[in-house]
């Protein structure tokens, strides 16, 4: 099966946004074994969106229309498909209904009557209600099996429809069976490493299929069975879960695509135990990352971001000498910073950061020198290391060094130590 | 001049990366005055790499073509343009005398035959010598005055040739004279709001021209003037940032396009003071903000995340009768944090932020409803309201709020008032 991605808006010819949607189908119409043979950008422009729509489907059996969904008199994508097919725009009260709900979910104002334009759907096509958002997706039949999907822009809503809609309705036209995917996350390994250890299986995969993806600090591995059940997609994707799992060992923090805050809060909430942090040069992060998500109040208690000498002593309890001594970077700063945060906020483990972010030196140490610690009470480790690039990075990979400090004492998994690079 | 982008690569078909060269070339031609009417990604397959760029060539008067220049067989642009013009590729020694000076610099072994496939170049097309990398550009005519463009794949060395060739010569072409743009930046005002306080400029704007892009919780609108010199672009930009200025009011935070934990951190150091946080629903991420840019520590002492209520109560000193009363999410609590904060970090000014982030309701408050705090010793203030929306965007408005409470306070501007719903 043949696909073309299509996205409208003018801000991604402008430059204001990058096509992110487009990688994002992308990375999942290949694991159901859909040929991705174009992406496209149009303009919010009638004419040309029409011209863009009439090529691609000249070509495709599945076209991917994204964004031009919304309520303004630049959201053109419905107008334009019905300009293809040569229909008029019909309403839909049932549509006008969900609009007005939401509008009342969150505004006391009365509903504008341009929004009206999002119950408009071209004559004879289905739409799919969205769960979030206000823009519904349409399917559009295109004849010969082949079919048109528009979807909205806004990435979450564009993620909604695929997961919920499209991507089932497409695995079933691609011959039928069902696909499924299993992601691992690792930190802490590089994604020339991750490729070494899985070269042979990756340039032999076929079902299952194995895919990398490098982000900040971070590899996900997707692999992804196609069969006739979900039981037995699963029975196919289960002894190449393992043998990944054993190639990469304890790097891998999760196998169900979580994230490293996400698997430590995990964690903490099946032994129930509490956290605080005590942060220097990643000035909060850490702590904004095991707030983000919902329920974190059961385990994360709060935390000291620290980022003047004083107020390492004052507020944490850092010994004056420490800091006359080895000074703020150091191996006995970070010790006492987790000591402090875990008296202080009262909680079972404490993970402490302290280090130079960058440009500047920090504490008689060059940027990129980190001391990060743990404090559960009974045990304590300390390690301390150098992290390459920019402030940004440094910042970004500190995070990732304390949060999977915590999820290995967690698992009870070797610790890692200390004059190390990343 | 309308200009068309095409990138080559399977990797970006496959989902393996976004494409970011589009959104850079894009923002940069859209700087200088091209309209980009179509992006184009087609993957390492002559047939189609052809055909997409003759159909781009048969529309556009610039085809800016991106990757593929490699020295692998997968690298098939050279090859695309020389059947599109239907010429042979001829090999130039100047070119291999670069390549194996190159890979001398890098390699001891010596250079595989096959990447002289990188000093081949279709007949009669001019080629641009690489400073960084082995890929030469090409510059290729196609008559009546149009012209393709091909630059390498990795990042920097398209960087490199759009500004040292491509970008200088399109604006010679597109009738001389340079760009100049002013970012203006406002927080607390919807983006249809901003439209229709600037709708009239908005559609009369050919030079200067006038654009908007709305972020979480901010709005960026873009001046650019064209003109024969950089002052005399400034002359056109000044009075448009005037009139803009005047008509959004003190909603802008920064007309340089700076962020506003930047705005408020250039206050704090212009007003010599510094400035400490108490955060609970926002879980360090305006301490994390405030911390991020290089020298923040001149202004930046520290934070409490308070994210339990014994915690407001020990480390900040919140009272016992105000937990038991008022409750944790109160305007009583945004203040006695604020304060604690301010006295707990030595700090000129603290801010406060306590709240329900959803989606459970929080100190018998519904999701969404925060209260902030600015205390400045001699001075303070305290605002209530709700946010709509999901845990994330409560928590990203919540920041804005607040990082915008205190940059009105240092510029002497009416603060905001309780109950409204942003």
């Amino acid at each position: 099966m043949r696909a073309e991605i299509v996205a409208v808006g003018t801000e991604l010819l402008l430059g204001q946004i990058a096509n992110t949607n487009a990688r994002w189908m992308s990375e999942r119409l290949a694991a159901i074994g859909v040929d991705v043979l174009h992406h496209r950008v149009v303009g919010d422009n009638l004419e040309r969106i029409v011209g863009t729509l009439q090529d691609a489907s000249s070509r495709a059996d599945v076209v991917l229309v994204c964004g031009g969904l919304g309520p303004t008199q630049d959201d053109l994508t419905r107008d334009a498909i019905a300009a293809m097919l040569g229909v008029v725009l019909v309403h839909h009260d049932e549509i006008e209904a969900m609009l007005r709900e939401r509008f009342a979910g969150f505004s006391s104002a009365p509903m504008p009557e341009s929004n009206l334009r999002q119950a408009q759907v071209p004559e004879g096509v289905r739409w799919i209600m969205p769960e979030r958002g206000t823009a519904p997706g349409l399917i559009v039949e295109l004849g010969e099996g082949r079919r048109l999907y528009a979807v909205p822009g806004v990435p979450r809503e564009m993620v909604e429809m695929m997961e919920g809609t499209i991507l089932p309705e497409l695995t079933t036209l691609a011959g039928g069976g069902t696909i499924a995917s299993r992601v691992l996350r690792l930190t802490g390994v590089g994604e020339s490493a991750v490729a070494e250890l899985l070269g042979d299986l990756f340039d032999a995969s076929e079902n299952p299929t194995v895919a990398f993806l490098a982000s900040a600090g971070e590899v996900k591995v997707r692999l992804t069975a196609k069969a006739s059940s979900p039981e037995a997609a699963g029975r196919l994707l289960a002894p190449l879960v393992d043998e990944v799992r054993g190639r990469l060992g304890d790097a891998v923090f999760s196998d169900r695509d979580e994230s490293l805050e996400e698997t430590v809060l995990s964690l903490l909430r099946a032994k129930e135990l509490t956290i605080a942090c005590a942060e220097s040069l990643t000035g909060g992060s850490v702590s904004a990352r095991l707030s983000a998500p919902a329920g974190a109040s059961r385990s994360f208690r709060g935390a000291a971001v620290v980022y003047v000498e004083e107020v390492k002593r004052d507020v944490l309890g850092v010994r004056q000498e420490t800091l006359d001594g080895p000074g703020v970077v150091s191996e006995a700063c970070a010790r006492e910073m987790a000591a402090g945060a875990r008296r202080l906020f009262g909680a079972d483990v404490a993970i402490s950061l302290t280090g130079a972010a960058g440009p500047e030196p920090h504490g008689g140490q060059p940027p990129g020198t980190v001391w990060i610690a743990l404090d559960a009470g009974g045990f304590t480790h300390a390690r301390g290391f150098r992290i390459r690039g920019e402030r940004e990075r440094v910042i970004r990979w500190a995070q990732q060094a304390s949060l999977d400090l915590v999820r290995r004492y967690l698992e009870g998994r070797p610790l890692p130590v200390s004059d190390t690079t990343i």
